[in-house]
Formats: structure tokens, C-alpha cells, sequence
């Protein structure tokens, strides 16, 4: 008996099946302001997920958070020439205020290197005040004339880390632990999402910074997603903002600072990467709901039993509801289920448990294996960990067989219709990124001949192209 | 040997002693648009913990957090005519975005009953989807022309509930809940202070609200703060918005809604209620550092011994930090602990540590107690908790002395210059409240005679007034 289909298909219209999935699965609704985002309860309880395990991470790297103001000057902006002409056609500018025309405009903040520059130009004496290690949670506004769910919205909740230190090699090497240890391990070990690291060209970069780092990943229709991405800003800012201390002889240097970020739009690259054609798949370890116990119908010590394993889950770590609506039909239930991608359903009916028994399904291969009552909790953490791994495995899979190494940049071109192009760096000449970019591809990132983080300028290096979101 | 004086006497200047206490416990600073704050790390420390716990008591009642945009169209406010009256002067109009002067300006959010309207309209089709139960921790902005850090800034952060019910009784019932179960609760068990509950009058209400509950709180200098409030909307934000369902037996109903809120301003309120002429108070159940384990000079088995004791306080689960900082003063740096209120100190030195022994010192009666090492944990453990008791029940005195009971709106104002006065509710005469708002006089609630709060119109009722923050 074939499901009614609810999504459409995502072999059919990709971005048709992630507008379906994000509406009926309850994540997000647009706002009333053009490129404005509703973030229901479903999919705000995704981002708080994500917030807790990355602001955990920030701190265990000795971060502190902290909150700066929304509005921030306009002429602050203006210090720090690429950032200003970077940002200038997205700006959100507050002219009136308290019923009165403003002296001086106020923009609403699309990141806060300027205003956060300004403050650790104050807090900044010597040497001994470095490295300073800052991180807001908040809103930033950018305006979208494309907007997308998750993926390009005018207003996103982010975190954002500024930090200034002593020297460039320490500006660099913490812009690194941050993109590996809190990005990456994040991204891998939570996400289960296989990002490559690499290094932006010239042309990619952050307004501003010396060199950008980033996590890039694969999408279940072979595009890329920037995930998160990690800057080193040189000097710039610390010129333009005066972050200036004594070194241990006494005399002034400027300081050197970094900037890092991800944001909502990491749910749209989960929903990308483990969605299917049934809905969510949420990988356990991120799961706001892990585990739901169904109650199939009523019946002899179904809800007591139902009740029980609830508690048992509980107190086992996992995070679990019951769903008791025995007055809605189960297919219907089961479906709903599906959509929002709960890794692990336990279905308690009467039949199954006259037996001692109850229904596990795995929401990712919906594979069903009955079990006594007493060994559901025990089977249950088993399958949340083979489950987490499984994903990742088959996100892994899916971006290797969809990465091909060429060698010509027409062979870029081509590749990058399915998945990711690998090819030479100094194969791509002068011109080439504008021209492939006429075809909507761009070069994601550059990587070691093994895949690892470029450091500073080298030869050897690989390009990595694809179609993006 | 007297202490050098840090901070301006409370009993000198009370507001120079609070702006005193957050620049040099580094808690904030102004922002570099007027009116607005940088929240430092020292202080968004302390709203996080506030944020935790409350977050904690929302979702045990149902809530769930989403997130609605900060832009609002500026047709939404016009929408209900109480509520666009009431918030109009304080707004700040964003006119231009994406390098265009927009068709429609946009408010930026002052508060969020509009735009959630509009959406609890579009989620609500029948009684079965009420109540609704949404909350969201975001930034709001209403223009300040007599700003204050944390009491009252154009940018401040918050919690913003927004219900939906069946019925008037059911809206006013969960208004009543949220006001006792999480607000009360938390204000009283967590932050030690002592508040009163009741009923603002109609001249005090929210702008759109048929009543508003509130949370008044008695500062060191014996003005009051609102702390919190609740807001039965009655249908007129339903009207505005729409908001229908069908009921059990098919007919259209106008929803009940509900709104309430704590802000960054419970920052101020903290401070302002427990600090004294050394700097800040925390309350241990709050405190983001339960205990400082400071290391006096070095010597023998020193370092080791505050290693030891700091892990075994974190095992205990006790927030702990160690200040090894040998190379500061000692004295520097035990002032700086007292400055940030952290509630048990314990000094590990060279000489009493080959007596086996620490010291513990309080933070709010600097009381001080030599105890071996291995009882050390278990000892801090006791403080903590009389140190919160004790600070609950030092404000609950000084809110009582200062509590006058009067039968005049003379004697009101008489006595709210030094504190709070309770006057019977039918004494205060048609023009009375405007007359004491001359003299700078609120009435900050009514009450039960016996000190409950309200349900609707009642005859036998107490206003409590006061000069307030």
C-alpha cells in the first residue's frame, strides 16, 4: 500500500521538495517584511539544539559571550573600505527615532566587527589584556532581494566570535582551532555532515579579512552550502578601530583580529543533506525529540506501558515524548512522525504487547525490529548511535560519488552540474572565476593535494567548484 | 586599615553607586547610539544564568520558544489603537533597505503582540489548536531619552510570551500561572528578592490590555522596579488580528490572548536590591560563580592543593573558578571578588595550608571560617545556602521597615520618599494618581488586604505606591 504523498518528490523538484518539507513539517513560515523569517516551534527547537552544542564548544576554547548594540553607526562602517563597500547594498538604515528625524543615520548591524572593534579598542591596554575572546548570539539584518527559507533570509539569528591577539601567527591559529574544533567537530560529530574544510580565494573573502576559511558541504542535490565560515582580519580593523597595546618592551603595536560565525542557515543545510522524500531525518545526537513511544490504540496496560518506557527513556539520557492521540488515525500519526524526522519510534499496540513485545522503527532506513519490553530502552541507544553513524556515512558516500577530479576549467563546468568539481588551482587562470561564475559556479574553497587546511599562500593547492546555495 | 574606597557610598549617591558598581565590576557600558548598551561578559554572564533558569520554568508550563522577525510593516501597530498610541514615540523606523527608500517603512519590533498576532490567526482553525503557547527570547527597541544601563535602554533583550485560549477564564488563569509559577518563583527561590505581586492600575496598564499583572521589587534606596509583567490582551489584539476558531459545538469564537515578559532590566534590579558599598551581591542560585578558590601566595603543595579543590567543588557540582594569580596583590585581587559578588571566597594559603586548613569567607556578611581542607567542600556547600536565605530575608526586612501603611494621598507621597506606602484603594480620589505622578509618586500595584493578587474588579483592594526606577 503506497503512502499519500505529502512532499513532492525531491528527484522531481529539489527546491520544491525543501520548500514542502520546511512548510509541512512546521520548521519556518516567511514574515510579513519581504525576506523575514517565522521560526516555528519545530524549528526554533532545531536551532536551540544547535546553540547549545556550538556554545558549549565556544566556551570549552576559553570564549566568553557578551551582547553588543543593534544599531550602529553609519559611520562606522565606512572605516574599513572593503567592509563598508561589501555591505553597503544589504544595509537596513534606521532614520527616525523617538518621533524625530535622526542627526546622524544608524544601520541595523549585518555583522559587528565595527561596533565590537570599537569597544575591544577600549578594553585593550597590553599585552596582558590579549587574546581577547568575544561571542554574541543575535540577530543581524542583510537585506535579500532571493530570499530563502534558513538559506537567505534579511534578518538570521547567528553567533558571532571577534577576538584580538598579539601577533598574526596566534590570530591564525585560533581562527583554525575555532573552525576545527568548534566547526567541524560540530558539524561532523552533531550534524553528521561531512564538511570540507578549505581556505576562500581572493574573490570569495569576507570584506575585509586577510583570508577566510570555511566549511562547505554537500547537499542532497549535489550544490554546496557554506556552513560556517572563519575570518582572519589582519590589521585591517585593528587600524581602523585603534586596537592598539604595549608589548612586553613597552612599546605600541596593533593588534591582530579574527571574526567567525554560523547560523540558522545550518538547519537548511540539515534539512539539504539527511532530508528525504518522507521528510526530516534529524541525526540523533541533534535530535530535540529522539525517540517517540506511539501508542498504536488503547488496549490492556497500553498507556501504563507507553507511561513506563517514557520514564525508562528518561532516565536512560533520552530525550523522548509520548504521543497518546488514539483518536487520530495511526497512519496518519506515523506519517507526521516521519516528516519531522524523529530517528527512532516505538510503537506500543495491544496486540504486540500481550506478546511483552514493542515495535522499534528506524526513521532513516525504516527498518522495524520487535523487541521485549524490558531490553526497548537498551535497543534504543543502539540504534540512536547507528543511526547518527549511518547518516554520516551515507552523506560521505553521496559527496564522493559525486565528486569527480578534472583538469580543464570547461571540465569544471561540467561536473559541477551533479556534485563538486576537483581540479588544480594553478589550472584556473586569470578571468576563470568570472567566467565559470557566469555559469553559477563558484570555486568553494582551496584545499591541500590531501585535503587538509591551506596555510597562508602555497603552490600545491586544489580548488574545489560546485553550484551553491 | 580601612579598604580603599572603590565605589561611591550608596548612602552618599545611590545612582553614582549603581553606575559606579557596573563600570567597575564591568557588567556594561553605553553603546555608541544613544540610549543604547554592551552588555561586557561579567554582565551577559549573569543574564544567561537569569535566561537558564527562566527558559527552564517556561517550557515545564507548556510554552514552546520560536522566533518572529524584528521588522515589523508599520500597518501592523496602527492595527489597535490603545497599543500604536502607547508605543508610536518610542519607535525606531527603518526607511531604507537594500540601497532603496522602502514603499512601506518598517517598525523595528518595540514589542511583538502584532506581528505573533498575526501569526496565532493563520495556525488557529479550530479549539483544538488552543491554547497556544509561544515564546521567544529576542532584542526590542523603544526610543530612550533618559536612558540608564540595564533599567531602561533603547535596545534591551527579553523573553516576550504570547498565548491564545478558548475562553476569558482560561487566558486569565495562565496569565496568573506564568506570574506565579515562573516569575514569582524564579525571582524569589533564585535571584532572593522578595516581590510583590498585583494588579497594575487602569492609568498603569499595558498599552492593548484589559489587565496587567506585575511584579514589583523594592530597591536598596527604597524605590520600586517593575520586575515583570503579565498581560490579559482580552479580544483586542484577537480583533485586530483576527483571530478565530471553531468551537466544540462549530460556531466562530474570537480568541483570548495573553502577553508577558522579563527583560535585562532584572540585571538592574539585582544589583540595585543586593549590593552594598563593596560591589555586587549575587545570590548563590544565580551566581554564574558560586566560589572563587583564591590562591594567596605560592608555597608548598599551594597550587596543588587549589587544583584538588576545585575539581572536587566542580564534582560537587558547585560553578567554581581558581585565581592563581600569585603575581597580583592579594588584596587587589580580593576586592576585585567582592566588586563581582561572588558569594564564598576560599583562601588557600602557604601557612594555613600546613596546618591543613582553608579559609571561607562570605561574601555578603564577610563573615570568615577556617576549616580543614576536606571539610572545605561540604562548608562552602552550607554558606552557599545560608548566604541565599540570608540575602532573601535582608531584603524582605528592609522592603517591610520601609513599608508604610497611610490613609491620605499627602502621607503617600510622604512616604514614598523613603519607600513604599499602602493606602486603601477606594481612599485615592478621581485625579489622585495624576497628582502624585507630579511629586514623581506611582502607584505600583494593587493588592489584596491581605496581600494576593486580584481577580478582576474588586471592592476591598490596597495600592501600593512609590517612587520608582
Amino acid at each position: 500500500m503506497p503512502k499519500p504523498q505529502v512532499l513532492t518528490p525531491q528527484a522531481d523538484d529539489f527546491p520544491r521538495w525543501y520548500q514542502d518539507v520546511i512548510a509541512k513539517a512546521e520548521l519556518a513560515d516567511n514574515g510579513p517584511v519581504r525576506g523575514t523569517m517565522v521560526i516555528r516551534p519545530d524549528g526554533y527547537a532545531i536551532w536551540e539544539r544547535m546553540q547549545a552544542e556550538v556554545d558549549q564548544r565556544i566556551k570549552a576554547v576559553g570564549v566568553r559571550n557578551a551582547y553588543f548594540p543593534l544599531f550602529i553607526p553609519e559611520s562606522y562602517l565606512t572605516r574599513e573600505a572593503e567592509h563598508v563597500e561589501g555591505f553597503s547594498p544589504e544595509l537596513a538604515v534606521v532614520t527616525h527615532g523617538g518621533g524625530k528625524e535622526l542627526a546622524e543615520p544608524v544601520v541595523v548591524r549585518p555583522t559587528s566587527e565595527t561596533v565590537i572593534g570599537e569597544y575591544i579598542a577600549k578594553w585593550t591596554q597590553s599585552y596582558r589584556d590579549l587574546p581577547l575572546l568575544l561571542n554574541q548570539w543575535a540577530n543581524v539584518v542583510r537585506w535579500e532581494l532571493r530570499p530563502r527559507l534558513f538559506l537567505r533570509s534579511s534578518e538570521f539569528l547567528w553567533q558571532e566570535g571577534h577576538t584580538a591577539h598579539v601577533s598574526r601567527e596566534d590570530a591564525a591559529a585560533f581562527a583554525r582551532r575555532i573552525h576545527t574544533e568548534v566547526y567541524r567537530d560540530f558539524m561532523v560529530d552533531v550534524l553528521a555532515m561531512p564538511v570540507l574544510l578549505g581556505a576562500k580565494t581572493a574573490a570569495e573573502r569576507f570584506p575585509g579579512a586577510i583570508d577566510t576559511l570555511t566549511c562547505e558541504a554537500m547537499m542532497g542535490d549535489g550544490k554546496a552550502l557554506q556552513m560556517g565560515t572563519s575570518h582572519e582580519l589582519g590589521q585591517n580593523f585593528a587600524k581602523a578601530f585603534d586596537i592598539r597595546f604595549l608589548d612586553e618592551s613597552g612599546s605600541e603595536q596593533l593588534a591582530w583580529t579574527t571574526s567567525w560565525g554560523v547560523s540558522t542557515r545550518m538547519v537548511g543545510g540539515l534539512i539539504m543533506t539527511h532530508g528525504d522524500d518522507r521528510g526530516l531525518r534529524l541525526p540523533p545526537v541533534l535530535a530535540p525529540v529522539q525517540v517517540v513511544v506511539l501508542l498504536v490504540r488503547d488496549g490492556d496496560g497500553v498507556g501504563a506501558a507507553v507511561d513506563r518506557l517514557v520514564d525508562d527513556l528518561e532516565a536512560a539520557g533520552v530525550r523522548v515524548v509520548a504521543d497518546t492521540r488514539a483518536e487520530l488515525s495511526f497512519g496518519r500519526r506515523v506519517t507526521d512522525w516521519e516528516l519531522k524526522g524523529v530517528p527512532v519510534r516505538i510503537e506500543v499496540g495491544p496486540r504486540d504487547l500481550a506478546e511483552g513485545e514493542v515495535t522499534l522503527v528506524r526513521r532513516d532506513t525504516a527498518s522495524k525490529e520487535q523487541v521485549g519490553l524490558g531490553g526497548a530502552v537498551a535497543t534504543a541507544g543502539k540504534l540512536l548511535e547507528a543511526i547518527q553513524q549511518d547518516l554520516l556515512a551515507e552523506a560521505t558516500e553521496r559527496r564522493d560519488e559525486r565528486t569527480v577530479d578534472v583538469s580543464t576549467v570547461d571540465e569544471v563546468a561540467e561536473a559541477a552540474a551533479t556534485g563538486f568539481a576537483r581540479i588544480r588551482w594553478d589550472a584556473i587562470g586569470p578571468g576563470d572565476e568570472q567566467r565559470l561564475a557566469t555559469d553559477g559556479v563558484t570555486i568553494r574553497c582551496l584545499q591541500r593535494l590531501d585535503g587538509s587546511l591551506p596555510e597562508g599562500d602555497e603552490d600545491e593547492l586544489i580548488a574545489i567548484a560546485a553550484r551553491s546555495y
